[in-house]
């Protein structure tokens, strides 16, 4: 495959190209953001940063599930629910404190595998539900998890601060296969003791006290280069990445791989001084991580390797979720 | 109508029989509880209390909407979600600050009309959504709503709290309308000001603030009955309700009125030392309220009026939702 074809496939990605439609609800939202507020602006980012008046902020996140994952498996929903939740809280360097869920199943063993994956996220990660609703009679499956997590106001990973010049890392656990129900998605947590996976996801919260890095995000539905993609957009800035230099599965198809969901995995930005440790506190929690490529000037994010470069993205007239920083309210 | 056939028609109104789902979430999540935990523990509350180690705590609540409202009038569910999601944090004296919203939708325009009626939610309360998720091309509606909400530790007005000789307060505003979508709808608050509205739940703040109730619980679906039963259960208490003395508007059947949902009414108890200055404060704060009855020891919620008394649920064999202090971890 050329790298052109390379990136028509990320870019023309279900998972990059279901980012869209938060650019609906920004809009309508903020034709009544209220005049008064406690949220810290924050736009296109894992969680919401909601000032409550000291040195802490809130942070304040949402994720559903697809609803062809559901089908296939109310249990692995309700598990992945926990996943992608407590991940939004990690990239920002926060501490998850507590989820709610609102559930809707179309039958009560559907409801019961539903929640039991819940359970089993919850004793993995420790983090509790405390609050809920379910809904066991419907014609449907849904599931919708919110969490809530802490982390000091000047400690927050934003994800529209990346600026010109800052080096892209790439930090994930390699230690994974891909999940039972979706060719995208990278399964490192299921399998784990608890332990080794808090570890893992408590590493952010250390990157975020020294202060290493100046923008993150946590690479879901889009992928690693569509990740980096809603990173570059929102902070206005382009970015190139040197395919070679992304850490690869040898089992696994190397498109494949720049489209998987993993269950832990990170694309951060930080200054060149900071780049290094950063990386290396990653590798000490047992994540794979490296230098991939570097924030630019202007709009464009562009991937190359030994025989040419290519512009995956040209936010001057494309856009992922069309959020960039003075536009919205929502985070997704 | 015997008081017989009422009591049997509010124990077997759909709006009280779903709560008790609830139970089999807290069974499910009862076994899996972190070993440590933020969470101070609360049992079938509107929202659950999140310790974040200051004198402030967190309130966190999620709301779903059933699917037959949101299949008439996708508006009224989006506009709806928001005011049951408010009513959560008022009802425990707190200071609502932000929401978060997962939507499904079968058509662009159910997605529209569900974002506009959030949206109007938003304007009247001042309260914004501040991320989410839309999925707009499901083959079903529904929506979920999370809140957080802020209140001093030591003001939180639980619903666990009840003590035998405290008197049971009821607060709505009387001046609403039996809402289009269902006979158990009572709105309060789409054709206010926003100026009227803040007044109205702000009132819970200062009835917090000045601790002057021991227990208290937003009327929600199952009615004024059935959720004082709810706060009967989870307090280990009995109560007999004066049926007189429940404020109603002329123009609704007394039986649709014991069942509807109020945009704006609270369930409050307090010593009595305390209950009248509550009733004041309520009705300065434009809402109607009385004492309707006293907490007694047992288990036997009762009601009387001139002809008679008659046991509506005796939690000694009866459950609404099955949670009481011990129990559960699990908001509603």
């Amino acid at each position: 495959m050329s790298l052109e074809e390379l990136a028509e496939r990320i870019k023309s990605f279900e998972g990059v190209t279901r980012k869209k439609q938060i650019e609906d609800i920004v809009s309508i939202f903020e034709a009544v953001r209220p005049e008064y507020g406690d949220a810290i602006v924050d736009f296109g980012d894992d969680a919401a940063v909601i000032d409550i008046g000291g040195d802490d902020v809130i942070l304040f996140a949402a994720d559903g599930i697809w609803g062809r994952l559901l089908d296939a498996s109310p249990w692995w929903a309700g598990y992945g629910a926990v996943v992608v939740n407590i991940n939004d809280i990690a990239a920002m360097g926060g501490k998850p404190l507590a989820m709610v869920d609102i559930a809707s199943a179309n039958s009560p063993q559907a409801c019961r595998e539903l929640m039991e994956g819940l359970a089993e996220g919850v004793r993995k990660f420790g983090v509790p539900v405390v609050g809920g609703h379910v809904h066991p009679d419907t014609r449907y499956n849904s599931l919708s998890v919110a969490i809530i997590g802490i982390v000091k106001k000047d400690c927050v990973i934003r994800s529209d601060t990346a600026k010109p010049g800052d080096l892209v890392i790439a930090a994930y656990d390699m230690d994974g296969k891909i999940g039972p129900n979706s060719p995208y998605s990278w399964d490192t947590t299921s399998f784990k003791e608890p332990s080794v996976l808090r570890k893992n996801y408590l590493v952010t919260q250390e990157i975020a006290k020294k202060k290493l890095v100046s923008a993150g995000k946590d690479i879901s539905n889009p992928g690693i280069i569509g990740t980096l993609g809603m990173l570059c957009e929102t902070s206005r800035v382009g970015a190139s990445v040197d395919l070679e230099k992304v850490p690869r599965p040898v089992d696994v198809d190397f498109e494949q791989w720049l489209k998987v969901h993993p269950g832990t995995g990170y694309v951060f930005t930080a200054g060149s001084k900071n780049a290094e440790e950063c990386v290396d506190v990653f590798k000490k929690a047992g994540l794979t991580s490296a230098v991939i490529g570097i924030i630019e000037e202007g709009s464009k994010l562009d991937m190359y390797d030994k025989t040419g470069r290519v512009t995956v993205f040209d936010f001057s007239k494309d856009s992922i979720t069309g959020i960039v920083s003075e536009t919205g309210i929502v985070s997704e």
